[in-house]
């Protein structure tokens, strides 16, 4: 017997049959003698049933009112489950994040959690209860309500089994595991078994958007075994863990990419210390996130700086850097928003030399010239232009051996 | 400046732009320097809009996740509120029952209010908020969330208006006050200025479903003073205050009506000690409320025992008294839902002899049989056929002076 966390999120709680679905799952775990508690979102639509709401009010809700308001989404769906659970004749009880109690920071909208404390629950678990706590939500020191930001029940979900010291936390979503690749990109990807949570980390950063990065930075932190499985197909699905010595670790363990990104230049800046931050200060003081950032010196001793974006923060990101221009006395500033990200991950890249070369290579082998490289401890990004991205992904899956071996193919 | 407690019903906030009409009246009484305590109710629909989720999942839902998953309503409203009046410029924070913290017992689906805890709202109030309740909800010991049953934001209002010691519990509603009787039935029915505690519980009772019975009772206990207003259209409404003896009061202060009744009798019971208990007993059981009760002896020393029940309420109360009256050894048992109740409501009526003799001979020029009588305090009721009703109900209204003086009707 042991105590599991499963979390599902708004699709696998769409409607009442689907509803009724999650607690046959949970009441099949109950019956093999698990503890178990379940975390919780909204049901899929209501909480932009919710927000549309607020907008017909406000242009921008008031952030402690919007809280309020879209806490009760899943709210909601604890008390549902709890019913359909008890149909089942299993006990179970909702809590919110406020009896629970997430204890979270105050800020609105996007708060972090501090502190959980799990007396309740344990009790509510020892007297074999199924505890069904709404994912996304916590109280502040002074009672408000409060939300972690889209995607937070999957930290509700970790952070709880971190403090319960559950035996694995199941994150149940629309895919059966993690993949190489994306599949509608390369036929051959295939599920993994394991993954470390910093090869997740790197997968999620960049578009597999299987789960939120918080959620795994948390699992990581804890070291909360964490499995993402399929909601309504058996299967194992992945087990996110600790990198472990023995556990046989192909170099690479998948191609992540990702299309939403744009590319900015300005050319011609005086190569003095000070400039990096002059360009990069006001577009971070505009909360535009950036991604890959390269420099290097042109020919008349000036540099040329280049960045990257989110496709959507691009105009603004632009007219941003003009002025920046002006003031540096810069030659020129050029975009392109027709690019793509694509890069290697694994641990196993640590400790093998020649992943960049075979990377590089492989690229080359089918015509596709890289625009920008960027490079972590275990991971390879490239930039190229976007209508080369699935052709670069199967070269490279293909390259590195991900393919499945049933489809025997060869390198591209 | 004074302090009032303002509460606005599920049509009230029917929509956004209800919502947003509501914001524009708090907001003037906040210019005008109140401090203003608001109490809504969930959206009109999304009760009924959460229930069927429930009896989709569940025939009888579990009545503690009941609780949790209607209870979000009324908080949907509260935010919403809040986002319209700050932006009106008027500072505003929402308060669910369990913030406030509204203690009850553990009865789901029908707490009661044991204790209020008003030192948060007496803060925020000191600070300049308008603070928005959700009505209709509290906490128990345990933490759990409770409903205080359909209309409970009425009790919710008038509770906060006790505990704050508010200068009035306004009421916001779809009629601009208390009248002598239904408009729909008497052309000339008056708006009432003042009407007493007492005599609204007995109109309320009767059908004038204009306030939620608890509310009254616990505004006459507290000697809250309340006020019944239109939730759009200007006006004084009506005043529901302690009986004062330098108020003007007229004889009788209106005539209330029940067409939702029924009537059964059971002839021929042994006359004997404990055989009312003996019929009523199962009724009570079985969650029956009974009306008017007349019992009176026949000619061979049987009795025959009479009693009205809700009309829905009907066919399991004659199944009941079936087994009854073969036990007691009864002659007959026979039932009658073609019947209606019309009382004459005043507390004049204590200090005036003749209201009754008044009444039946305002029924007898018409031609109108009673069927049974029953008297309290202030009140005198009737049960006539039904097809009598608004006969009866314009003859008494006419004869007691209630009609409108500029009609000039005579008595019928």
């Amino acid at each position: 017997m042991s105590l599991i966390v499963q979390k599902f999120g708004g699709t696998s709680v769409g409607d009442i049959p689907r509803i009724e679905a999650v607690a046959d799952k949970v009441a099949r775990f109950r019956a093999e003698g698990h503890d178990v508690v379940v975390v919780v979102s909204a049901m899929s639509g209501e909480t932009n049933r919710l927000i549309e709401l607020a907008n017909q009010v406000q242009e921008r809700p008031l952030p402690r009112e919007m809280d309020v308001l879209v806490s009760t989404g899943e709210q909601v769906t604890t008390a549902l489950l709890s019913m359909a659970l008890d149909k089942r004749g299993v006990k179970a009880k909702s809590y919110n994040g406020s009896q629970v109690r997430i204890l979270t920071d105050d800020a609105h909208t996007k708060a972090r959690i501090r502190e959980i404390d799990d007396e309740r629950l344990r009790r509510e678990l020892a007297d074999g209860y199924v505890v069904v706590v709404a994912g996304f939500q916590g109280v502040d020191d002074g009672g408000n309500i409060t939300t972690l930001g889209r995607g937070g029940s999957d930290t509700t979900a970790v952070a709880l089994a971190a403090a319960l010291k559950a035996d694995e936390c199941q994150i149940y979503t629309d895919v059966d595991g993690v993949y190489t690749t994306d599949p509608r990109v390369v036929d051959g990807a295939r599920r993994l078994e394991k993954i470390t949570f910093e090869e997740m980390l790197e997968m999620a950063s960049m578009g597999s958007k299987v789960l939120q990065i918080r959620a795994v930075e948390f699992a990581g932190k804890y070291n909360v075994p964490l499995r993402v499985l399929h909601s309504f197909q058996e299967g194992p699905g992945t087990l996110i863990t600790m990198e472990e010595q023995e556990m046989e670790t192909p170099t690479i363990a998948g191609i992540a990419f990702n299309r939403d990104e744009a590319k900015l230049t300005i050319e011609g800046v005086p190569d003095t210390p000070g400039v990096a931050f002059a360009i990069l200060g006001p577009i971070g003081a505009a909360n535009i996130e950036v991604d890959v950032i390269v420099q290097n010196v042109s020919h008349d001793d000036k540099a040329n700086f280049t960045f990257t974006v989110g496709r959507s923060d691009l105009p603004r990101a632009e007219e941003i850097l003009r002025q920046v221009a002006q003031e540096l006395g810069a030659r020129e500033v050029s975009s392109d928003h027709k690019i793509a990200k694509v890069s290697v991950v694994g641990v196993g890249m640590r400790s093998h030399a020649g992943v960049a070369s075979q990377m590089f290579e492989a690229l080359a082998q089918v015509g596709i010239n890289i625009l920008m490289i960027t490079t972590s401890e275990i991971k390879i990004s490239v930039i190229i232009e976007e209508k080369y991205l699935e052709l670069a992904v199967r070269a490279l899956h293909s390259s590195f051996g991900l393919d499945e071996e049933t489809l025997e193919e060869g390198t591209a």
